[in-house]
């Protein structure tokens, strides 16, 4: 019975695509619905997102950032404003064509990305530089209509944050895109125990409409990367078109300096290709919705043994996600697969002997190693336990990446790097569009990013052999 | 300066309607979109969406509900199963026609409320009684296309939370719809300060697709009814058309029982017209997202009393939700209008023989009344006075309804009452749908609920004379 229900799940290397798939619907992460390219995030999965919020939202407040809540439909006049924002959004756009029985006089939108809806407001907001900066963030869904999904990663629907701000000068706009970067940077690497790479994107890559986009690139257990968040300068492209303009200090009208910058439920999807394994789902604690499962194993002492479940529910619910596994239905076995399956972070088992010892078992998923805790001692135990797989899985994740990061000094090489082998390429790149398209031609991969953190291969473009001063990272990507 | 500050919002006596959409926009709760019948709910309005939110969020899951995401888009076909549903919706859709580029084979509405998507997927999650009971909420944005709008109240979208819900029996179902009926009761009455009658809807103004729906009615200032959340037992309307059946304990294979239940950002819109006066929005302690506002009163010590109100908003920060107004711009007077203007509880002010004393002058927006509190016993003497003004705002309201609802035992009695008397009328009713409507016909007025707590006024309908042993409200209604 173990045996087989393990067996459900595809494994991770025998079909990566399918075994991602598996995980979602079987663990109740998410399933799919009868609408074309959008997933229902199920409960457990939903809870992971309430997780991702309340941890996000708190920096977004401590950094003096407020939430409000923009329209969901956008005029079809208004998203044409700003023409590479409209070139980059048109194709993908869901359109609102009808209100009841009537033909709308003009088209709206459903939001692929709000902008244009909150700089129309911005401009009649903003009068004085007493007015900035403007920190608001939202969090929303957003439709993007994509021609291949996958779930979390590329849905037609998704939720997101999007923040967006004005500022009175450049380097103001400038240092708060940073910020917001490094606040999802600490974010990824710290509560979802996933490392990555951060650094600014090509002139090819950037956000349509954006002066500058920074991400952070995350790399996925197959090796192909996924940009898990990203913060634009906007520089003064939308202030112009949507006049938004105060009046300085110095009595002069100026436009605002804007960003934007957003994270996605594909981070849900990060977090299962990042850490998940041949038994499903593998969560850092700081983000799972259930962090400690109690099974209990009652042999010959029922009564006893769901008692002190009972009582060590209690005892840890005051500290940590709990939830106490009693049903009768099913098996220990099976519901040791199932835990696991799920993700959670540390098993509690408790049998009749460890009534008697006054200890119970301790499983962590992360390693499988079981450990034997005295019951006076668990509390803090656990506490120290948790630092230690969120730690532990960050360092696993961090030690796949570097494994599977390599150097490519010219084009053959980083072409076999590229298709031959899983993972990351860094290489020398002079700047030219035209050399990322190449590399995208030959290899399907692209130039993730410059990083910040630099190294010095060479001083030649690995594609052109010209001059070059810009390490970049080249990977597949989701 | 502070006589004309006040006098920029219309006075409430004047045009009530005015009044509200002055303080809406004036206090920056939220402000007009360009999209129509669409609001933009700003960051002061949507932080007490957000504490309305944790307050609510807080009582699901306590009673065992879990939170998912279900898609904003539902086909057509989808829509359509349910007849009495699609009835009543299907005025008020809004349909996307187009993706990207091409014409959709089928359109899809944006939601008006989500019972069909997500009872297509109840059928596929529900198979046995040990699934049961799904208890499963939503917070999202939806869609009506409304003929007539104003903010918070009736807007094309709005956000709000809905809970479906699915039971074995239906017992179960109604004992769920009437516990989450009690929930709003109690959020309502004693978080927002606002008192309701709670009851039961009549057949002409259930819900669509509804076996029962009940409601909790409050009474706005100017003596109109508003709807404040709805909980609906849907019998197996849904289930048999979605065929989500399950197989029981006995080895048969039955239909679920299922509610539905929801409140939205038009509580928003009660806040302000329960407690809000010619000075503007009025909030209670709980639900406000300033609970103290510092304002320094300069005099010759600036230095002193600004260190000094820092200091304060330290101390005040760990308890309450405080802001500090130390903008050198406007003088103290205009920022007593300005922070009474948005609703703000409790205004400490501070000067410079305050300081010599150890004093604090705190300022009650309920009552206007001035107290001179000792610094040391701040802390202390606040908390006890936020949960006054609570209790006092829901008094004041309780008051205001009481006085304004009348009895009424034939039907020039009612006529005359509805039409020239502001509030609730209280009247006896047969039951039948005509009487129901001749009220509305010749008072505009609606039967707003049959409520729980029954008065015995007559044995008559107050319509038509016949035998009649239902108490029932009528009134005008939002």
């Amino acid at each position: 019975m173990e045996e087989k229900y393990v067996k459900e799940i595809t494994p991770k290397s025998e079909d990566f695509s399918q075994w991602y798939v598996d995980v979602i619907v079987k663990s109740e992460l998410a399933d799919y619905s009868p609408v074309r390219g959008c997933i229902v995030i199920r409960p457990y999965g939903y809870a992971i997102w309430e997780n991702i919020q309340k941890l996000l939202d708190r920096r977004f407040k401590e950094t003096g950032h407020k939430n409000a809540y923009f329209p969901i439909f956008i005029p079809e006049s208004l998203l044409q404003k700003e023409a590479e924002h409209v070139e980059g959004f048109a194709p993908e756009v869901a359109w609102v064509t009808h209100g009841g029985q009537d033909e709308l006089a003009e088209r709206l939108a459903v939001r692929p990305t709000s902008e244009t809806i909150i700089c129309s407001m911005y401009s009649k907001w903003i009068q004085s530089w007493r007015d900035l900066p403007v920190l608001i963030n939202q969090w929303a869904n957003v439709v993007r209509w994509e021609k291949s999904t996958k779930p979390f990663l590329r849905t037609t629907e998704f939720l997101w944050q999007e923040g967006h701000t004005a500022h009175r000068t450049e380097e103001e706009a400038e240092e708060e895109t940073l910020r917001m970067l490094q606040i999802y940077r600490d974010f990824a690497e710290n509560d979802l125990a996933i490392p990555v790479i951060s650094g600014r994107k090509s002139e090819n890559e950037k956000f349509a409409g954006a002066l500058r986009t920074y991400t952070i690139e995350a790399m996925m257990s197959d090796g192909k990367a996924l940009q898990a968040g990203t913060s634009h300068n906007l520089g003064q492209h939308f202030s112009k078109v949507f006049n938004i303009q105060f009046l300085d200090q110095d009595g002069k009208l100026k436009y605002v300096w804007q960003t934007s910058w957003g994270v996605s439920t594909r981070l849900i999807g990060a977090l299962i290709m990042t850490h998940g394994d041949d038994r499903g789902l593998k969560l850092p604690p700081r983000i799972a919705p259930i962090q400690v499962i109690i099974v209990p194993i009652f042999g010959k002492k029922k009564e006893e043994v769901l008692a002190k479940s009972r009582e060590l529910y209690q005892l840890l619910k005051e500290k940590f996600r709990v939830e106490l596994d009693d049903r009768d239905e099913y098996t220990p076995g099976w519901k040791f697969n199932e835990w696991e399956m799920r993700g959670v972070p540390v098993r509690l088992e408790i049998g009749p002997r460890d009534l008697e010892q006054n200890q119970v078992m301790l499983v962590r998923r992360d390693t499988g190693e079981k450990i034997l805790v005295k019951e006076a001692d668990l509390l803090n135990f656990l506490n120290d336990l948790m630092e230690d797989i969120q730690a532990n899985m960050f360092r696993q994740a961090k030690k796949f990446m570097d494994d599977n990061t390599h150097t490519a000094t010219n084009f053959e090489e980083l072409k076999e790097l590229l298709i031959n082998k899983r993972g990351f390429v860094k290489a020398m790149w002079c700047g030219e569009g035209e050399c990322e398209k190449k590399v995208k031609e030959e290899t399907t991969a692209t130039l993730r990013c410059i990083p910040f953190e630099q190294e010095v291969i060479s001083d030649k473009c690995a594609v052109c052999g010209k001059k070059a001063d810009k390490m970049v990272y080249f990977a597949k990507s989701y």
